[in-house]
């Protein structure tokens, strides 16, 4: 497989080169990729190490390095791009068409990306979170008034990241409730879920797929069973039926994409 | 102020187009930004949709809406282009380079940069997240030999969430600990932590911003005083020096600079 030096540099994080970086490589796969991040490089001296790495790697790959960049400060950008590497700079390529729409100049400040310029929302994300894991696996029932969403399914079924993803990213407080046994022997709701009907979401997932992963936590249990797995699996797909909630099977999709389908349903539901 | 609607399409998650977008938008500070993101745009109907609410908002703004894309299927993007937004789509402008740089087509798949494709990295992100929620606030200390970074600090300095988000993010091993009364007597670490010098990381943060946070769980308390505040806080310092531990001060930092700074570090370090 051919290989390439691929560098994502930034004047900040450089969380949006690495995500844009990805995207674009992603679709091509005939091709390896070295990857490097270098995020803060807000000096000329760390700019010239930058040129000094891609120099290297070019060398190396007897082809240009591929440079994501997301530089915000344009004497910083002129430096890298004297070296031999192809810059695909993204604030440079979209902040022209955007100042021309807006007819007004971007104020070249770096860290407003990814920092906490809005405090109040910053803080909001901050509280969710500890939301999310103050009422993760059933825990704080009596706090279910302040959920936005909360997440139902049979243990391993994925809850907990999804809750964690959803209020870190965008500030959602998502409790997750974990249906037990005794609970699966009932096709309706658990009674402490009654109440907040309207904000409950279902994860689902594939017997094989769970059989796997509490294999891991616990080998050979009866937890981790095929029948004990399939049983559970049944009677929760039942209540979630009956009780006509929404819901998605977690087998294939990302913590990103159960996440981003979590959050159109709930765009879509009426305001309360 | 002016106002302008803005809208992140994909035919993925769309997280890609919202993170551009955001880091676009923060360079321009006299415009109001009504932002909507639209994911899993990937039928030719939900695309005239899209369109449509285009217009809607071009009517109101009586300016063309702005509208960032990662639209892998060109026949959509194709059929968003016709409306009256100003497009700027991040696939469509630097695939052309790219498939030159790389004599390669590019393979026009849609889900791949925040799906599962590469399972085992993703796998190794969940198993990092579960670690890290494991080794939460001091608990399972018998597993710090698994680690590959230990937060250290006083309470609620921002350990926990800079743990969850380098685990769920980049697949790191994060535990946490927090420094505690009695081992703030001491001048030196804590005898937990000797044994892992090269793996710790310290927090600490402003005594302002620290007892504004306490406060707002135990108001009134002991606990969120200015004078446990500035005790505990000197004391950690004074550990981090002595033992010459690297630190941060969180005060000014978000969970994702926070992160990206530790991670430099890490990648600074010697491999063992």
């Amino acid at each position: 497989m051919k290989k390439r030096h691929v560098f994502c540099i930034s004047d900040g994080t450089g969380i949006t080169a690495n995500s844009l970086g990805h995207a674009l490589l992603s679709q091509f796969e005939q091709t390896e990729f070295i990857q490097t991040s270098l995020p803060y490089i807000d000096t000329p001296e760390k700019a010239r190490d930058v040129c000094q790495k891609i120099e290297e790697a070019f060398t190396k790959d007897q082809a240009p390095p591929i440079v994501f960049s997301t530089m915000v400060k344009p004497e910083l950008l002129k430096i890298i791009k004297k070296s031999p590497g192809l810059t695909l700079d993204f604030l440079e390529t979209f902040i022209d068409p955007l100042e021309k729409t807006l007819q007004e100049k971007s104020s070249h400040t770096v860290g407003r990306s990814h920092g906490m310029v809005d405090y109040a929302t910053y803080k909001r994300r901050i509280d969710a979170l500890n939301f999310s894991l103050n009422t993760d696996d059933g825990a704080s029932i009596n706090q279910y008034d302040k959920a936005d969403v909360i997440l139902i399914g049979v243990s391993r079924s994925g809850k907990t990241p999804t809750s964690l993803y959803l209020s870190l990213q965008f500030g959602l407080f998502v409790a997750n409730y974990p249906i037990t046994d005794h609970e699966l022997e009932s096709t309706t709701l658990p009674s402490a879920l009654q109440p907040y009907q309207n904000k409950l979401f279902g994860l689902t997932i594939d017997v094989g797929r769970l059989m796997a992963i509490r294999s891991e936590r616990r080998p050979n249990s009866e937890y981790a069973s095929e029948k004990q797995c399939a049983f559970e699996l049944n009677a929760v797909e039942k209540i979630l039926k009956r009780a006509q909630i929404p819901y998605l099977n977690a087998t294939h999709l990302s913590v990103e994409e159960l996440a981003t389908r979590i959050l159109v349903f709930q765009s879509g539901k009426p305001h309360e």
